[in-house]
């Protein structure tokens, strides 16, 4: 599972809107109001739909055709939408009630002629065009922006629904020891050092040596290389060495690009010969706790909650 | 083609040698004695043997069992040996009259208990071990410092034969032009902020984003990953776009693990859909530069020489 709370726009870009858009704090506002949720691949959104109507709030899903799931999507009062139908999402949501909308789940980022534009969208193009220049997390907030201009309110997965983000310490049976969390450090260290770039949501680091860098081919990808590269023998350490380290990009707008871990993940990690996952604690979501935390003790990983560096203890 | 000087072993670990190891003028002292060279695999070594020959300085080959090119090293005088066979080496190296020794060619890191150890390695086993412990880097510089305590002096491939490095500026017909030079200096950017952890040797950086960053899978797995990417549509960028960018890694000791470019280098990033190729001048070695060249014009890609930027002008 890549990073999820749709893995393309934020960003380094002059922020127009005046809030903090970093607020973590669950929002207290319109609860009453339906949540729209705009719908990317995989299954986290719908982890996070649930979440939010067991919190007693309603959902409406928006389903970005040729990415949203068109069999879970049922389950929810939903409209299928396709990406750059900015307009068209806009009036769906206002006549639904929305006053916030979520992002969330994986999408390729797309070419700018990919956009099925509508008039809308069309009016927006020097924004549109100016946020597809630079890395995702630009791209993203380029999208938040322009739905702030629609009259939303743009608000985080983890807002939304805190619960289905991943707690301070070990979510299974097993946890890190000394060793591993020294690769751990090492592995934040280098995430922040790689996120003034736009890059670097997740590494694989194996005894302080780094064996893996994620950029634009996602953590799934990035587990299947090493797990080749073991294979291959390319990497002669014994397996059981070595962790999958995953983190938001520093300053970003954590709306959108929240990173993501469920079942598949810890499976993944298993077959890379890894030792567990570390990730940061309230900024990552975590899709099916229940299936991950049987995962990780089936197979023997530990999955930990990293406190944020991000957030003054 | 992977970065070439020995892709494994020097570093941040306390220096004992004395003299300035990154001194990158010709080397002028013992001209006459044989020059020893440790090939790993690639056909790096053979360029760097017929450029030192050209200089009208003998040499003798090493060649790493599993590694050298069996068919390549018989044009030279030369000796098959084991990885961790460092007493056998320094006798036939003291025997065969040299006094300098070059570590060149890939080789994957070897796990500690693959070395065929002799005599002389056990009794350096603690330096060995500590050596093991971290990157790449980390594990040559350890490496270095042993044939230096065996009474060699290690020099890099590009102080024996300067010429086989990258000029500055285009190698071909072909040049970057402004959009592309942006590109580039962020690529050695984040290189450079890479570099600290000991990881990063290349990027793929297109239109501002990072599309992929090297660790221990190699330039070669890099690039075809990109190629790919896109072939998958993940990166919906028009062919044409991005640029392949390698760098040495930042204060390393440039005696072991130099980048290296060579004609299958430029295949692979055509394929990959790039416009070209940036790598730092005077620390990059060019193995084959008439065939590299002509691949380059071929494909319609640019090769430059960037100014190295640790290096004072």
């Amino acid at each position: 599972m890549a990073s999820s709370p749709m893995a393309f726009i934020p960003g380094k870009a002059p922020r127009e809107a005046p809030r903090d858009q970093r607020s973590d704090s669950p929002i207290d506002t319109p609860t009453d109001a339906r949540l729209g949720i705009i719908c990317g691949s995989g299954v986290v959104p719908y982890a996070i739909a649930d979440a939010v109507v067991r919190r007693g709030r309603p959902v409406v899903l928006f389903a970005l055709r040729g990415w949203a799931d068109a069999t879970a999507v049922q389950a929810y009062s939903h409209h299928w939408v396709w990406l750059g139908q900015f307009g068209r999402i806009c009036r769906l949501a206002h006549q639904e009630g929305c006053r916030e909308m979520v992002f969330v789940g994986g999408l390729v980022r797309p070419s700018i002629w990919q956009l099925r534009l509508d008039w809308r969208t069309l009016k927006e193009m020097p924004l549109i065009v100016r946020s597809f220049r630079g890395g995702d997390d630009h791209l993203l907030s380029g999208v938040g922006r322009l739905f702030e201009k629609g009259g939303f309110r743009v608000i985080g997965a983890h807002e939304a629904a805190p619960e289905i983000t991943a707690p301070v310490g070990a979510l299974g049976r097993f946890g890190p020891n000394a060793a591993v969390e020294d690769d751990i450090s090492h592995g934040f260290a280098l995430l922040a050092a790689a996120s003034a770039f736009d890059v670097g949501q997740a590494a694989v680091i194996a005894g302080h040596r780094v064996l893996a860098i994620e950029a634009a081919e996602g953590t799934d990808a990035m587990l299947d290389r090493v797990a080749a590269m073991r294979e291959a023998r390319r990497i002669a350490l014994a397996p059981g060495i070595g962790v999958l380290v995953k983190a938001p990009k520093r300053r970003q707008d954590r709306r959108f690009d929240l990173p993501s871990i469920g079942p598949d993940t810890v499976t993944r990690a298993a077959r890379a010969g890894l030792a567990g996952i570390a990730v940061v604690a309230g900024a990552t979501i975590v899709a099916e706790p229940q299936r991950l935390v049987e995962a990780a003790d089936g197979a023997g990983l530990f999955v930990v909650g990293w406190p944020d560096p991000e957030k003054p203890a």
